[in-house]
């Protein structure tokens, strides 16, 4: 935990073995380096991840990738240390009764611990966003001028119990040139130091500093207040879960924070659209992953589409749990199971097999309700109709539109933009998929020779 | 104050005399219309806008440059009305004994008035951000994505008692296509009032809403707190104005804010500075206009630099205050009349013909001194030294970094980007100069046929 830059990072644990017996960086204690109180220990650590920052700023990306890959191969070789860690905090989950969907998220198994270390040789393989000039001329007096691409500095990161995004988070900021402070959630607290432990290792061996990834776990709730209280000292604050989580994270920021991921999302099905593109869409669109936040929660059909009997057919069939309008109702089957919609229903992101489905009379009452409800991540329409399409991409206030595809395609990968740190649901600095460009911020350069202004 | 859009834009107006004895729209009373209570005034604001902005946001760039010439057609035609609400202020302004300063930039005459207007004929010759495609391409799967510029939304400006801020900010507002909050200073009122009532009256004119521009000053500084806390209603909040203005409204804003304006800017002299480049770089730098945020407030030069004195003897010469370190001192002629710098000079922003001197030993303590006082606005270097010339670039954390000109050219005129709504200090969104493209946010558009996730 020192703040020693990469022409002089201690190479003591070098010649160390690396065995899965020997102790990993981070089972030092943080408190015992910077003391007990949570404020002071986020800012000092604050301040090692800004000297970090600097060094890795200027680090080249061959010297990125090259820990990238150090820590993706570490992570395979440590596997038993990691598994035995995520072991203890599975065993702890069970005993404190969390669900099963969590534990779920929170379990690593080889195929897993393979995935993760994958996960950062795709980030080796993409372009550096640092460095590229986003546009620069000379000027009529003669002065060269460029922005260039930088990186933000320090990052941090507030998420739940998933020991994945430790290490998608960690190598998103090595990427793009940022130091990051990790606060997972505490349930995945062994798995997360082990990870991070490993990484400050790799780091390590490849001569960059080891804090420029740093947890504050073991500061607790604490940790994370001072973390989102720490402003000037931390660039940017990236909460990664649940609607709670995050909107604690907005409210109480006086760090900069990109707001991510809830997704109340809307599919509308116009009079014109295809049956079978209607179907399929509508069945993708809500069932292929229900706990994203680009799983449509509402659906909407036009009063004039023929086949909503169909739709609302195959949905069920594909064991989706309905929750009608009053004249969707009447698209069912008797005797069929359904619950009946209400206000909540429009306004909730399930998250799970449960959707809303309203029956609106024309477009105009369609793009109405969505901006009623929606949260401004993905809207989508299917249509054959040009100028209904055309209407429908230029009102819907959101960070994605979609016309004639499933809402699921909003997603760094699907985009081809690479690796995804989150995806913004605000207008400011990002909007939608967040990816290494993102984290980075610009630089004006400019070059006279000898000019003053006149 | 009505909703109404763009179609149905009450024209009542259109039939009124537009001689200088008319009745101006705003002078029917804010709290007339939406009550005494500042927050739900605001908010009702802030609503109005939001269908306003939906309006603008589809508007033309032929439509909104057409707002924006008649908009300066009116002031030139209404100069009267403006000079006479001016003149009402400034005489506020001297019972209550604001400074000559601040009266200074309260006040309008005939040549400023043209100014103003001129410069929304500047606006309307420059490009429309809104509709650029950013990125795109076909994806494998032949989805087709791209990535559009749109306008924010709705953008709130909380801002000093200068009237032209009122014209330029609306005006930049409007051609990228956003409605505007405007909260200028009380002691501008009365202009303040004309000016958004000229505005609005364009607005119809043109058959624009005309809550796109709308004055919230009616509720002083309440209704400037209510701005700030309107979390979803008001997409970005820009402060322009001093210190305590600016840090208030990042301090307490619960929108998201950008930072801008404070430049506590640093002039580094190295070793190999050609002589005359430093001499006239150094008085350009700090004496060409010293209330503005690209001015230099400190000046340090390498104990190397052989030329040292004769950049002293140039400053003083043109007037300015040398607030010098013990070595700096050595370089002035016995006798001359200075100060002897503290902690508070390193510290300070003076916008006066103030600066702080300072003599380093190398490039490193330049760059330490620089990284612990800088407010991350303008840094600049005078050397002919290429390895520092290149980590000075490289090194510093700055929204604009200058080799070989004056810190005066951080400005969006200067560099060539039109007009400039503020100097961003932050990184998230916007860095440097903020123009039109800055006041804009992305939608990403998907087209597919039927395609869904596999």
């Amino acid at each position: 935990m020192t703040s020693a830059a990469h022409e002089s990072v201690t190479t003591d644990n070098e010649t160390a073995d690396r065995g899965t017996g020997r102790a990993i960086v981070t089972d030092t204690s943080v408190k015992a380096t910077f003391g007990d109180d949570p404020v002071a220990g986020v800012e000092a650590m604050a301040d090692d991840a800004r000297v970090a920052a600097r060094a890795l700023g200027r680090a080249t990306r061959a010297w990125k990738d090259r820990a990238l890959l150090t820590i993706a191969d570490r992570i395979e070789h440590k596997q038993d240390v990691i598994l035995a860690a995520n072991a203890k905090d599975l065993e702890r989950g069970r005993v404190e009764g969390i669900s099963e969907a969590l534990l779920d998220r929170l379990k690593l198994d080889a195929a897993r611990v393979v995935a993760l270390a994958d996960s950062l040789r795709e980030l080796a393989a993409l372009p550096d966003p640092v460095g590229s000039v986003v546009r620069g001329r000379t000027l009529p007096n003669g002065l060269r001028m460029r922005q260039v691409r930088v990186p933000m500095g320090v990052v941090g990161a507030i998420y739940e119990a998933r020991p994945n995004v430790t290490v998608d988070i960690a190598g998103i900021a090595l990427k793009s040139g940022n130091a990051v402070l990790l606060r997972g959630g505490s349930a995945a607290e062994e798995s997360n130091r082990a990870l991070v432990g490993i990484i400050r290792d790799s780091l390590s061996d490849v001569k960059l500093p080891m804090d420029c990834v740093q947890s504050i776990d073991e500061y607790g709730r604490e940790g994370a207040n001072a973390l989102m209280a720490a402003r000037g000292k931390v660039d940017v604050l990236i909460p990664r879960g649940g609607h709670g989580l995050i909107q604690s994270v907005v409210q109480n920021a006086k760090v900069p924070v990109i707001e991510t991921g809830e997704g109340n999302v809307h599919l509308f099905v116009d009079a014109s659209a295809p049956k079978d593109m209607a179907v399929k869409i509508a069945v993708n669109a809500k069932t292929h992953r229900t706990s994203t936040c680009n799983t449509t929660e509402t659906l909407l059909m036009h009063s004039g589409f023929p086949h909503g009997a169909a739709v609302l057919a195959a949905l069920d069939k594909a064991g989706v749990t309905l929750h009608v309008d009053e004249r969707a109702e009447q698209l069912l089957p008797a005797g069929r199971q359904h619950l009946r919609a209400t206000d909540e229903d429009w306004g909730t992101e399930y998250l799970s097999m449960d959707l809303a489905v309203k029956i609106v009379d024309d477009l105009d009452e369609a793009l109405a309700h969505i901006e009623r409800w929606t949260t401004r991540h993905t809207e989508a329409i299917v249509t054959n109709d040009l100028a209904n399409a055309e209407r429908f991409t230029a009102e819907i206030d959101a960070a994605a539109v979609m016309v004639n595809a499933s809402t699921r395609f909003t997603d760094g990968q699907q985009l081809g933009l690479g690796a995804e740190i989150g995806i913004s649901t605000q207008k400011m600095h990002a909007r939608g998929p967040m990816g290494l460009e993102e984290l980075t911020t610009t630089k004006w350069i400019v070059q006279g020779d000898g000019h003053i202004r006149a």
